[in-house]
C-alpha cells in the first residue's frame, strides 16, 4: 500500500472530478426534483462496484421518530441512495454522507451565469449546489475510487450515502438511519473550507405572530401598529441572543462573534399604506448549541416571549403566538479526545503537513441526526465555503475538492484499516 | 316654502333611503367594477329629473394635470356620473360630490355578514361602502329629492357628482373638474359623524427600500440584516412625525392627538428564516396639513432620510430609496370666516338647535382637488364614522343619513336661494 500513490492518483483526477461535478450541478436537484442527480450518483456508484440500495422514503416508516420534521408529502421517484463496499472484516466501519438536494437559486438576476450551467473557469466550478454540497460528494467518491484504483481493500465497511432533504431538516439521513445504516464513524463533507468541525450547531425555525389593532392611517392613534409591536419583539430576541451567547465557554467557539445566532429572516405586515396593520408575522431561526437540547432552547424562547409584557403592557392581553415550523437541525458533538478526531487530524497532517483548524460549525447539518440519533461519531469536513453556500454565483475551488479527497482517503485507510489480503 | 315640511318629508323616507342604500351596497363597486353601482345612481338621477352626463374618463385628457396620480390603465365601462339641476338664475351654485368606489372587503373571515349583503338591522345598514360613502351619497340624493317633492326650485345650479377612483387618489373628481364642472361651493358627505370639516388633511404614499447584505443565518454577523436597518428608519419616521406635529397651532386640530400622522402600513423583508435578508420594503402614508403643499412635505421626508447616516454609518453608502407611488390626496382649506361655512353652520342649527363641531379631517378627500385645483370652497360633512370606514363589518346608522340630508337640504336652500318662481 502506497499512500503517496493514492495522493498522486487523486491529484491526476482534476478533469474527471470537474466533469462529475458539472454533471451533478447540471441536474437541478431542488426539493422534489432529486432523481436525475441521484441517477448520476448511482451510475458512479456502480462503476465503483458498490452494493446499491436505492429506495423511496416512506413517511409512515419514520413519522414517529422524535427527530422527524418534514412537511413534504411525496417522495415518490426521488430516492435515497446508499452504496456499500463491504470490508474484509475486523475493521471499523464508516459512513460517508453527502446530501444531493440544493436550495433554490433565488433571484436569478443576481447570478452572472446560468445557476445550473456548472461552468468551469479559473479552477472553479460555478452553480447552485457546487459548494453545498455536490463538491463534497465528489470528494467522497474520489477518495473511494482512489483506494479501488490503487488496489487497496479495507477491513471495515464503507457506507456511502447520497441523501435527499438535508436542506429541509434531514429526512433523507433519518430514513437511512431508521433503515438500519450505522457505522463506527461518519464524515460529512459540508463546506468547512477544509476546517474540521467535531461539533455542529443545531437550529430550529420559529414563527411569531404579533397582534395590533386596525385603524385608518389618518387616525393611526386609534389603532395599534403591529409593526411597532414587532420592533419590541425583535429587541427582546436580540437580548435573548446576547444572554445565551455570553454563557458560551467552549474554546471551539472562541473566534466566532456570535456562536449561536438568532436570525430574523423574514417579516411581513400590512396590506395597505394608509391602514394601521393588525398583524405582523416574523420568521427566524434560533441556533442550538452542540451540548444543548432543542427542548431547553425552545423553552428559553417561550419564556422570553412571556416576559414581553414587562416591556409593554399590550402583550399582557395580546400574547405573541409562537409556532415551531419547517426545518429543524439537531446539534452534534464529538468529545475532543475521541479516536476518530485523532485519525482525521493525522490524515490532515499527512496531506498538509500541519494541524487542521478545529472549530464548531455555525450551521446545522445531518450530523446531528447521526450522532444524537444513531450515536455515531461525526466529523464535518469538506471543501467549499459557507460564504458561497446559498448565495448567488455559488462556486467551489476544484483543487480543494482534490485536497479533501486526499484527506478522506487517508482517513479511510487509518480508520477502517487496510486488509492484509491486499498485500498478496 | 316650508322648511319644516322638507324636514318632515325627509323623516318619512327611512324605508326608501334604506332600500336605495342597500341597492348601492349590493353592487360591489371596488376599483374597476363601478358600473353597476353607477347604474343605480343613474336611475335615481333620472327619477329626480337631472340632466345627466355619463362619461368614461380618458387618461390622456387629464394626464398632464399636476394633481393627476393614477396607475389605472382602463376606465372603459365604468363611467363618472354628473347630474345637473339648473337653477332659475341669480343664485350661487353648489357641487354635491360623492364617490362610488369602495375599498376591498379585506379578510372576509373578519366579517360577521356577507360584506355586500347590505343587511339592515337595528337601524343600521351593514356592508362595504355603507359608511364610506354610499350612505353620504344617499343623503345628497335625499336632500335633492326633498326639495323636488316639496316643490322648491332654487336660483343656483345643483351639480350632483358620483365619481370613481376617490380611494385611489381622485381621478374621478379631477376628470369632472377638467371637464368644466365648477361651482361656488361644494359639499362632500364623507363620514364625519355629522361634524363639519372645513379643512382636510392631505396625504401621500411613499415606499422605502432599505438595503442589507445577505448571509447565512448561522453566520448572521457576516451579513447586515435589512430588517434591523428598517427599525432605524422607522424610528426616524417617528421623530419626523413628532417634529412636524409639534408645530401645528391650528385650533381645529386642538383635540386631535396627532394632527398629521405618518403611518407605516406595510413592511416586507426576507424569504427564508435562516438567511439574513438584504432588502426591506416599507410602505406608508404621510399626512399633509391643509396649509402645506405636497412638495414641501415631500422634501421634509427626503431630508429626514438623508440624515439617517447620522444615526448609522451604513446609510452613508447604502442610502434608502424613496419612491412616491400610488395614492395622493391634496389637502384642502377653507378660511374660517367664509360665508359658505356660515351657511352650513346655520343649516346645522336649523336641524339640531345647536352649533356643529368644527374640526379638520384626519384623512384626504376629493375636497383638495376641488379647492386647490378648482378654487371651490369645500366643506366635508356627512353621516357615518371614520372608525367604521375601511374596517370589517362596516355599517352606517340610517337616522344619521336622514339628519345629514336635512342639514344639506337646508344648506341648499340658504346657499342657492329659493327662486321666486316657486311661490306662484
Amino acid at each position: 500500500m502506497d499512500n503517496n500513490a493514492v495522493k498522486q492518483w487523486i491529484h491526476s483526477q482534476e478533469t474527471q472530478a470537474v466533469r462529475l461535478l458539472q454533471k451533478l450541478v447540471q441536474e437541478k436537484s431542488v426539493r422534489g426534483n432529486e432523481s436525475k442527480a441521484q441517477a448520476v450518483i448511482v451510475e458512479k456508484c456502480r462503476e465503483l462496484g458498490m452494493e446499491l440500495d436505492i429506495w423511496e422514503v416512506e413517511k409512515k416508516e419514520i413519522a414517529n421518530h422524535p427527530f422527524f420534521r418534514c412537511d413534504r408529502e411525496e417522495f415518490q421517484g426521488n430516492p435515497n441512495v446508499v452504496g456499500v463496499i463491504k470490508g474484509k472484516g475486523g475493521g471499523r466501519s464508516i459512513i460517508l454522507n453527502g446530501h444531493i438536494d440544493v436550495v433554490p437559486e433565488g433571484d436569478e438576476s443576481a447570478w452572472n451565469i446560468d445557476p445550473y450551467s456548472g461552468e468551469y473557469l479559473n479552477g472553479k466550478v460555478f452553480g447552485r449546489g457546487s459548494t453545498d454540497m455536490k463538491g463534497g460528494t465528489v470528494a467522497l467518491l474520489l477518495a473511494v475510487e482512489a483506494l479501488r484504483e490503487n488496489g487497496i481493500e479495507l477491513k471495515g465497511d464503507i457506507i456511502f450515502q447520497s441523501v435527499i432533504e438535508e436542506e429541509s431538516g434531514g429526512t433523507g439521513t433519518l430514513a437511512a438511519l431508521v433503515r438500519g445504516y450505522t457505522a463506527d464513524a461518519a464524515i460529512i463533507p459540508e463546506p468547512t473550507n477544509l476546517k474540521m468541525f467535531p461539533k455542529q450547531q443545531g437550529s430550529m425555525w420559529f414563527r411569531l405572530s404579533i397582534k395590533g389593532k386596525q385603524a385608518h392611517g389618518g387616525t393611526r392613534y386609534e389603532g395599534v401598529n403591529a409593526i411597532e409591536k414587532a420592533v419590541i419583539v425583535l429587541k427582546a430576541l436580540q437580548e435573548l441572543e446576547q444572554k445565551r451567547n455570553e454563557k458560551v465557554a467552549d474554546p471551539l467557539y472562541r473566534s466566532i462573534p456570535i456562536p449561536f445566532p438568532i436570525n430574523v429572516g423574514k417579516i411581513e405586515s400590512g396590506k395597505w399604506p394608509s391602514s394601521v396593520p393588525d398583524l405582523a408575522v416574523v420568521e427566524g431561526r434560533i441556533g442550538v448549541g452542540p451540548d444543548e437540547t432543542m427542548e431547553e432552547v425552545g423553552k428559553q424562547l417561550e419564556s422570553c416571549l412571556k416576559k414581553l409584557s414587562d416591556y409593554d403592557n399590550w402583550f399582557e392581553h395580546h400574547p405573541v403566538l409562537l409556532e415551531w415550523f419547517g426545518g429543524r437541525w439537531q446539534p452534534g458533538s464529538l468529545e475532543p479526545d475521541h479516536p476518530f478526531l485523532d485519525v482525521m487530524e493525522d490524515a490532515y497532517q499527512d496531506v498538509f503537513g500541519s494541524d487542521p483548524v478545529i472549530e464548531a460549525s455555525p450551521w446545522g447539518t445531518d450530523g446531528g441526526i447521526l450522532s444524537k440519533g444513531g450515536n455515531i461519531p461525526v466529523i464535518v469536513f469538506g471543501p467549499g465555503t459557507t460564504e458561497a453556500a446559498h448565495d448567488a454565483n455559488e462556486y467551489i475551488e476544484v483543487p480543494k475538492i482534490l485536497l479533501a479527497a486526499e484527506v478522506i482517503a487517508s482517513a479511510l485507510i487509518k480508520w477502517c484499516e487496510v486488509s492484509d489480503a491486499i498485500d498478496q
